[in-house]
């Protein structure tokens, strides 16, 4: 043993002697190494390159000889010849060990390799699918001893990759036999490895060595789109990013009108859960056809959701979540077969998993957040908002994490605001006011140019200047009240009180003029007093959750803040603690995290582990309901005012040096919530 | 302790000392007495009855007064008085220990109850079915403690019956919610508890106390025949028995015809799945209708098969059955939802399982043989054969088991046969002919009197005499070399040798005419030549396997023989003998075990442990297969005559005093036969 070649592994740092001639695929096993392979070692797959170091190694204590390694042979060769192998790489299962030698393992070699999100200060992504390819040599029969095929392919699954008492869905059974024989024997399975206690399954079976591939979709069931991450399971690379509506949208816009629909008509459920499905399954084969994949290649799908969308996924009535005690059916995460929910799109065997429930109101989109953000690692107390239709806020540090969700209806989505749309191309996704002029200047999606800018307007030519999606409405009402044209209120002031044209009287109050686009027939886009409610009654709500769990907390503030949500993602967070949306915190302790819900579906879609922790964390959490909790009710009135910010935003010191307008309208109680708003600061 | 009062169950015997109070129920389960209950003592399901014994008990040193149990309570007096207790019966649950007591627990209070079995010299069937039914008390939802109502039912079933960690499907949690709610939270929930490496499963739930019952089907799918056995999972009762013809047939009589099939039509092997499918539904459905059960009580089905059919009904293609190697896709048992066999008449998340096959020709319905048999624990050497269109066949003792298929072909079912047709009121199943007259009289189903009996021709009116069925066959040829009809080769003797007009002449052979209905305008029902030799090529057949069994185990002769099937049940085991179709053993060794596919088929639907024990059974069984064995066609070939049986048949003493007649036709070979016969002996 002591005169046994020793071999060092980077960058793990494992070490051991080895015999003569042992391949460095054997010796990364035996030392656990993380070292890939489909192919069990016979030069077929390819997934276990390694890098031999030459030459004097003194922090391992090794020198190292050309001769440490055996001879390039025939099999590296061929390999080389048809796909080519990065200079100085070698196959860990054809080279073999003839005296001391460091072995670089590549990333891409790893198993468990990490995935880099492009995100900031948040975790990589380690790869550990739930579904694995290995290939396989399978025994042929024999009359003598009469077993049948997939025993045989049980038998070498134990022998050859230590996966015991496989199991296989009938339909997989059927197809065994002309696989077998087509492949004379030699096949590639996928075996599908639950975190649940339950036994690994033979999930499909190809013959020879399988090169295509294995895919999975994280998918993002929202009430207004589907978003869905096509993600290679062997690299994590996410190989397309689609949306679409949910068509479930005809059957009502929000979440409640959609549990009344099914209330008010017999089957109404079944509507749209197979409404939901028929989406799903284009939108997987749309984005299959796209990315050129089989999308019998898709064999795990993992959702994400609230609890309206997952019981109607599911198929089950949502008819108890819209009343107290807002029963959820089942709030454990669910592992099933994907054609049981009727997605036919992908293969037929194709496992789907959705994160659990965290209660009546907060989903199983809300644990993704959580999975994706981590507030019980956190050491600083975070504050996570996933903005949409309803807003899913976390709150804690690694002590103790709750959760609520608040009912802010769809304005922050741009839906029900005058001059509003969805963001899309010709959306103003950005506003800035001038304090002085109260003229404004906007950016559109589509275009990276100010509208001030040269060439803005044939950079916007192709798609017009159509509407405000939601993060322009935030800005624009934000900016409107640092103009001044806005009280503390929230009353939009009339062309005599703030100096400008751009306030024009509607009816009995005044809106704004942001863009007229009449003379090139585009729309006139205005911000309407009504608008400004509408955000007022979103951000209150928004804030009341907030200021409920830092009740529960027994917190006065916060230290950071996160805003998720594929809205999130584009909140200044400026604008959002001018309107008051989030509690005070320094700017650069507001993040954005992007799409959390649909990165913690990513994570456990390439990371079977993460399954097991989210539904753990998902016990933890504490759940606070605000739809009965007077507290929620006193919060939401209180904070409906837009009050003035000094400290801790310089960047506002010239806008807030201005007097705070107070304009008087009509009775719309305006007083009123003023009075209440000052109420809450005695409080 | 010491001072408690004492309980004795019978006919347990346990005993231990309570506390005053202990309900009898809480005593026998801290005891492990098999006392049942359906309610966990509620008072609700009455499965807890009980006799206590008064008086003394010196065998179990006790002196029990009337005051040794709580008095006769109103939860006893509400049940008398709506069902009725039988007297001196008490409720387990409500009845409490004041005193010493000995309490008898009547067999129908058992959970793993004795169901008899009619059929002599054969273990009785113990109650251990898969799924049992359990009340529940499920905890309300509460917006403070947000879970799942199926986590709560979870729950329950965890706190109030110790059952771990159960699955749902996701058609039963889309159920939930409304049966939660209109029982009140209290419901009765069927659990399914596998055998195999599984978490249980709540296969369905009801609400309130379910009084309905659960029942299984075990079905033995024949090439020929479906059979199936309506039971009754709590007492293990038969509620109905029923068959049809299996409508495969028109795809091809026997099972090689339709490997063919599918073999030369693409797609056939699905249309004649499918076709097995539908007549499964379609008796289901005609059962649980006459039987007025809800066909959604029927939670659990059990197959018995030939590997043929076991494939077909799986949508399995059979092909590779056809051709050495005769490779099973899967040979071991499945246990999977019954729907994904297509069969909807029954509960949606009913369980199927399939017993496990021995090998490519030797099937589940073997196994479910050697099941009911249990050959593997017999001390003498014990050689069963099931006779239907393929024999299955199993030698062995407690020592080594041997099984091998033989393929005899449908003429003992009465197919290929001139007059023959399947047993059905009016075939003739039993003949007899006068050793002198060569006169037959003959008896057919429907009647029980014989033919030459008064009152004969009045019983059969109704039926006519229609043909012969396979039993009836039998009888015939081995009466006809009783009486002198055929020579050892199985050649028919002319009327001329055999002194009868009975024999008569066809074509270049002669046919023996049995009865001529064409006076009443009914069949001439005769035994040709081409019948004998029908018979000839199919007992060699069976023979032979036996044969290739008994070499294989090196036993010149076996101590006793097992007719099983549903025909073995009426073949004359003194006929089977003379025709040469098993082994000589004395007559009294020869028993019928009924349709024991079927009974093992009724085991494993009533005793999950069963399924355990024939798979680990089937593990251990020697598989011969006959296709490949070169000495199979030489027993085959050898055991085509039919010689004299003097010893050990006393009977036939009279009938074979006579000389054994030697007939000549034209050449067909028989002096050949003859020949091989004679090379056999020697051997």
């Amino acid at each position: 043993m002591g005169n046994d070649p020793l071999i060092v592994f980077t960058p793990s740092g494992k070490r051991g002697r080895f015999q003569i001639g042992t391949p460095i695929l054997a010796a990364a096993r035996q030392l656990g190494v993380d070292l890939d392979s489909v192919c069990g070692g016979r030069g077929i797959c390819s997934k276990c390159q390694v890098t031999p170091g030459y030459g004097e190694f003194p922090k391992h204590g090794i020198t190292s000889g050309p001769g440490a390694l055996s001879e390039w042979n025939a099999v590296e060769e061929r390999y080389d010849a048809k796909r080519g192998l990065k200079a100085g790489r070698r196959l860990g299962c054809q080279a073999k060990i003839l005296g001391d030698v460091v072995i670089d393992v590549p990333p891409e070699s790893q198993v468990h390799k990490q995935v880099v999100r492009k995100e900031a200060a948040v975790r990589n992504i380690k790869m550990d699918p739930a579904t694995r390819l290995c290939f396989l040599e399978v025994g042929h029969p024999d009359m003598h001893e009469p077993t049948g095929d997939l025993e045989r392919v049980r038998r070498a699954l134990h022998e050859q990759w230590n996966i015991c008492d496989a199991t296989a869905d009938i339909t997989l059974v059927s197809k065994l036999q002309p696989v077998l024989r087509k492949g004379n024997f030699q096949v590639t399975a996928a075996i599908h490895r639950s975190h649940k206690n339950t036994r690994p399954q033979i999930l499909d079976i190809w013959p020879g060595f399988h090169e295509a591939g294995l895919f999975g979709l994280a998918i993002d069931l929202g009430s207004t789109t589907i978003a869905a991450h096509l993600t290679d399971l062997e690299t994590g690379g996410v190989i397309a990013s689609s949306g679409i509506m949910n068509p479930q949208i005809r059957f009502g816009e929000d979440l409640m009108s959609r549990v009344s629909y099914s209330m008010m008509n017999p089957g109404g459920d079944s509507e749209m859960t197979a409404a939901a499905r028929e989406a799903i399954n284009n939108l997987t084969e749309e984005m299959a056809r796209t990315s050129e994949i089989d999308a019998s290649l898709i064999v795990e799908m993992v959702f994400v959701c609230n609890p309206v969308m997952h019981h109607l996924l599911l198929g089950i009535d949502p008819t108890e979540l819209g009343q107290a005690p807002f029963a959820l059916a089942t709030s454990e995460s669910i592992a099933m077969d994907a054609r049981e929910l009727g997605l036919s799109a992908v293969n037929p065997r194709a496992r789907a998993y959705i994160l659990p429930c965290i209660a009546g109101h907060v989903g199983a989109d809300c644990a993704a957040v959580a999975l994706s953000e981590e507030p019980g690692k956190s050491d600083e107390l975070v504050l996570i908002v996933d903005v949409g239709t309803n807003a899913e806020i976390l709150l804690g540090d690694k002590f103790r994490v709750l959760a609520c969700s608040s009912p802010t209806g769809p304005a922050f989505e741009g839906a029900q605001i005058s001059s509003g749309q969805r963001a899309a191309p010709g959306a103003i996704e950005a506003i800035r006011i001038d304090p002085v002029t109260k003229t404004p200047r906007f950016r559109v999606i589509g275009s990276p140019l100010w509208s001030d800018e040269d060439g803005f307007e044939e950079a916007t030519a192709a798609t017009g200047i159509t509407g405000i999606c939601g993060s322009g409405i935030i800005e624009a009402v934000a900016e409107m009240r640092i103009a001044g044209l806005l009280d503390e209120s929230g009353l939009i002031g009339s062309s005599s009180q703030t100096g400008t044209e751009r306030c024009f009287p509607e009816g009995r109050t005044s809106s704004y003029l942001v863009h007229d686009g009449t003379r090139s027939a585009g729309p006139k886009i205005t911000v309407t007093q009504s608008d400004i409610r509408a955000i007022q009654l979103a951000k209150s709500a928004l804030y009341a959750g907030a200021r409920l769990l830092m009740d529960e907390r027994k917190a006065d503030k916060v230290d950071r803040v996160v805003l998720a949500g594929a809205f999130g993602a584009h909140i200044s967070p400026l604008h959002a603690i001018v309107l008051g949306m989030i509690p005070d915190v320094p700017l650069s302790k507001v993040t954005s995290a992007g799409n959390a819900a649909g990165t913690g579906a990513r994570i456990a879609l390439c990371n079977v582990a993460a399954r097991r922790e989210i539904e753990q964390t998902v016990g933890k959490i504490t759940k606070v309901e605000t739809a009965i909790e007077p507290r929620f009710q006193e919060h939401f009135v209180a904070a409906n005012a837009i009050p003035h910010k000094t400290d801790p935003f310089p960047e506002l010191a010239k806008s807030i040096a201005l007097p705070s307008p107070k304009f008087n309208a009509g009775g719309d109680g305006n007083g009123d919530i003023g009075g209440r708003r000052r109420r809450r600061r005695r409080a």
